[in-house]
């Protein structure tokens, strides 16, 4: 039988730091992307594709802004959702053309999908994941004073049942003319809504696109019921619960850099090519591994192997795919 | 084995005319279309659902356009696909959770559609769907001298040719203020891409969301190579073909009013409870329904019949759903 692989592509995948993100230059990264995606197809390998929403949902939300005044803003779950419509289109329709130019005849569907994530999670009662501009205080206190934000509020509970969590503004630089910014609940993904329905379509052979920008946050209320929420979820961490959900052998990490470093920055860093869940565990501990960067991705692959009980993990960039699935690069994570 | 049912919602389901849009009123609405959903779930059908997207297809166009110095603007597929997505999601939660209040276990899922039409198809030499604001003759005019938008022209091949089939502007209404008006294509749906995917899923009894809107509109140029388009596929037309790609029983209509009216407004009305796909037939060819109205909706109809070997279809409104469904009201169109 073929082997899964979930593929996480990130971020500069879809839309580059110095690009305005227009539907053109979307495209032609979508097409780099699948590019190295078809080759996995060609080697047989059975694929899944979760990816990342950053730019989409902020340039969502700068329209949101601009038009305020005629149209209602929806909240953070609502443009997830959307961000997932639009990538998902754009890769899939990239892929199915791609496997068409092969004369194959592969399946490829973007799934929407919820991500659930517990009430009790502690990033609701002090939000941590910065989003959106940068504000000068004035700018912070006038927010704060016209719409519903609280400043630097005190980390508790009474956030998640104001339903302030997504209305949080922090100083998350100490210093500078624009040091506040919107902070907005990053809880940790806990299964993928729709395991079934994905699990499903992967069984049957499709190339699916799943969990889109970390998967529409959403968390479970009594009886199982769900609700989404101002927030957002680590797209690394969730494409594992996707991996867990399909029984994925492989997971596939993809970022900016072709390895992993330990004591990056410093003089003394060093590229490591593999490491066992015992090593990525002490090294995540020693604090080699940056929270907002490389951490969540390693977190995510030592998660692959202990609780997905995966074969590997694989974090490299996207131009050495190939390379690094034949172990020449790249940093494996393995039992 | 349980009867296959193809649902199509009408805009209003999800955005009543008089309401602004905000997310509540969305899910209201959502609520209240899934509940009848609901009910035809529990009688033991097998739903597949596909809705509309007119109104949030535009507001997103407004916010688009009150940003487009910040942020890039994206063409229609792209705006539809985002759509699927918003729209998906909160039908699949809600859906979701009548289902776990009923104790029950069906998967729901979102698929992101495109849909096919042809390269050839009138509506690209003269486009006809009018969507957006109403201008006057100074503002088309001054849209027209800064951006690539040509008014009332000609019809034929080279607005294709040269990308301008979404950059129309024609004179809609005969007088008024603001007589002027974006057109654009809405050419005849084929075929839905994602068939293969949505008939696996369905198969294994969940219940899918597709085709949302029309589906993302694309073309296939040679060799099946698949290409978005700035136009808008009629929603009722694109659900039939969803419904054939899912070998449906029933095509079920689901739109403003309870019944079809013959000679509709005039003084000899009256209301048609069973009309064969001959007479459906007879009484179009006759004008007694309107093209942007009840007229792709009977044309939905007589295609299930006869392209797609259907056993019925039924046109009724939303809160009539269980009477029409045991034919105490609605229409019902049969072979």
């Amino acid at each position: 039988m073929d082997k899964t692989i979930v593929v996480a592509l990130g971020g500069n995948a879809i839309k580059q730091a110095h690009e305005k993100g227009t539907n053109e230059e979307q495209f032609k990264n979508v097409g780099t992307a699948c590019s190295a995606i078809m080759n996995l197809i060609k080697e047989g390998y059975e694929v899944v594709i979760t990816h990342g929403n950053g730019p989409q949902s902020g340039n969502l939300m700068v329209q949101q802004e601009a038009a305020k005044n005629k149209v209602p803003a929806m909240p953070m779950d609502v443009v997830g959702s959307m961000t997932q419509g639009q990538i998902g289109y754009m890769i899939q329709q990239t892929l199915q053309n791609l496997i068409a130019q092969e004369g194959k005849d592969i399946p490829v569907a973007t799934v929407v999908t919820q991500v659930v994530v517990s009430k009790d999670d502690p990033d609701f009662e002090d939000p941590s994941k910065p989003v959106g501009n940068f504000f000068t205080k004035e700018e912070a206190e006038a927010l704060a004073a016209k719409e519903r934000y609280v400043i630097n509020p005190p980390p508790g509970k009474e956030f998640l049942e104001k339903k302030m969590a997504g209305y949080v503004i922090k100083q998350v630089k100490p210093t500078g003319d624009r040091p506040f910014r919107r902070v907005v609940p990053s809880p940790d993904p806990i299964r993928v809504a729709e395991a079934k329905a994905i699990k499903v379509l992967v069984d049957a052979g499709t190339v699916v696109i799943a969990s889109g920008g970390g998967g529409v946050p959403v968390m479970e209320k009594d009886g199982g019921i769900l609700a989404g929420l101002d927030g957002v979820i680590d797209k690394d961490k969730a494409g594992e619960r996707l991996a867990e959900a399909v029984n994925a052998d492989i997971f596939l990490v993809l970022t900016d850099i072709e390895v992993v470093y330990l004591n990056f920055g410093k003089e003394n860093q060093k590229t490591v090519n593999k490491m066992t869940v015992a090593e990525a565990k002490k090294y995540l501990e020693e604090g080699h591994f940056l929270a907002g960067s490389m951490g969540p991705k390693v977190l995510a692959c030592i998660r692959f192997i202990e609780e997905a009980k995966g074969e590997k993990a694989i974090i490299t960039s996207l131009d050495k795919v190939g390379d690094a699935m034949k172990g020449k690069t790249g940093t494996v994570i393995v039992p």
